[in-house]
C-alpha cells in the first residue's frame, strides 16, 4: 500500500531473497493486481500467498490464494483462462502485488467479463458498463 | 476480489445505497487503486474507509485511510500531489474500489517517484526501474 508521508521509506527489501522482501498480512496474504499488458486494463484483483507467488514466478502462470475454499487457485483451471505473466512488479511497501499479463480468452472474470471492474459510478448508482462475453454457465461447465 | 468460480455472483450491490454495496473488510478498509486516466499506469494501492470514499466521491479528489495515522489522508495534502478523480470503478464481489484518477505533480508515490510499482521482479531480484523525480526532501519540506 502506499504510504503517507510519514511512513520512512524501505530499503532492506531491494536486497536479498526477493520473496522473503514481501511484505505479506497477518494471514499470510498480499493483494496481487493483473493488468493487461497490452491494453493496460486492470483486469482483476485477487490474494496471493507465498507459495501462490512463487509457483507464479517460478512458472509464468498466474496462481493466487482462493480464500473461498482454502487452496492454490491456479487462474484457469476450471475455465481455460489462465493468464500468462509477462512482469511481477512490487510497490514501495512491498505489499502489493502486479502482475502484468496476457489473458487467455480475454476473460478474467468469473461473471464471463474481461475485467471484474465492469460497475461505474455514475450519478450515485453503480452501473454495469461492460458485456458479458461468454456465459458463466458454457465456462465453468 | 476476484471470486473463483465456486462464489456464486453477486447481485444486491447493482441496486440501492452504493455505498451499503461496498463491502468493507473486518477492519471496516477497502483497498483503492489509482490508475492515471491517460496513460492507463497503476500509480498506487491504498486503503479506504466509508468516510473516504464518500469524500472522494462528493469531492472528486482522492481521500484515503491512513492506517499509520489513524485517520483521513486527503492524498495532497502535504506534497501537493492531489489526485482529481474521473472514474469510480468497483470490482465483481465489490471489495475493490478503482480510481482513474489525474495525478497533480506526476508524482504519486512518497519516494518522489511516478508509481509507487517501480520495482521489478528480474532474474530473482526486485530491480527499481524508475527514476526519482523530485527528492521526498523537497516534496514534504
Amino acid at each position: 500500500m502506499a504510504s503517507d508521508p510519514t511512513t520512512p521509506e524501505p530499503g532492506g527489501h531491494l536486497r536479498g531473497d526477493w520473496l522473503d522482501a514481501v511484505h505479506f498480512d497477518r494471514d499470510g496474504l498480499v493483494p496481487a493486481i493483473a493488468q493487461d499488458a497490452a491494453t493496460q486494463r486492470i483486469l482483476m484483483v485477487a490474494w496471493m500467498n507465498r507459495e501462490a507467488l512463487l509457483e507464479t514466478a517460478a512458472t509464468g502462470r498466474a496462481v493466487y490464494w482462493s480464500r473461498s475454499r482454502g487452496r492454490l487457485w491456479r487462474k484457469g483451471e476450471e475455465s481455460g483462462h489462465f493468464q500468462r505473466v509477462r512482469e511481477v512488479r512490487l510497490d514501495c511497501d512491498a505489499d502489493v502485488i502486479l502482475l502484468k499479463i496476457e489473458q487467455e480468452g480475454g476473460i478474467a472474470c468469473h461473471t464471463g467479463r474481461e475485467s471484474c471492474f465492469f460497475q461505474r459510478l455514475d450519478d450515485g448508482r453503480w452501473v454495469t458498463t461492460d458485456p458479458v462475453l461468454r456465459d458463466p454457465k458454457d465456462i465453468y461447465s
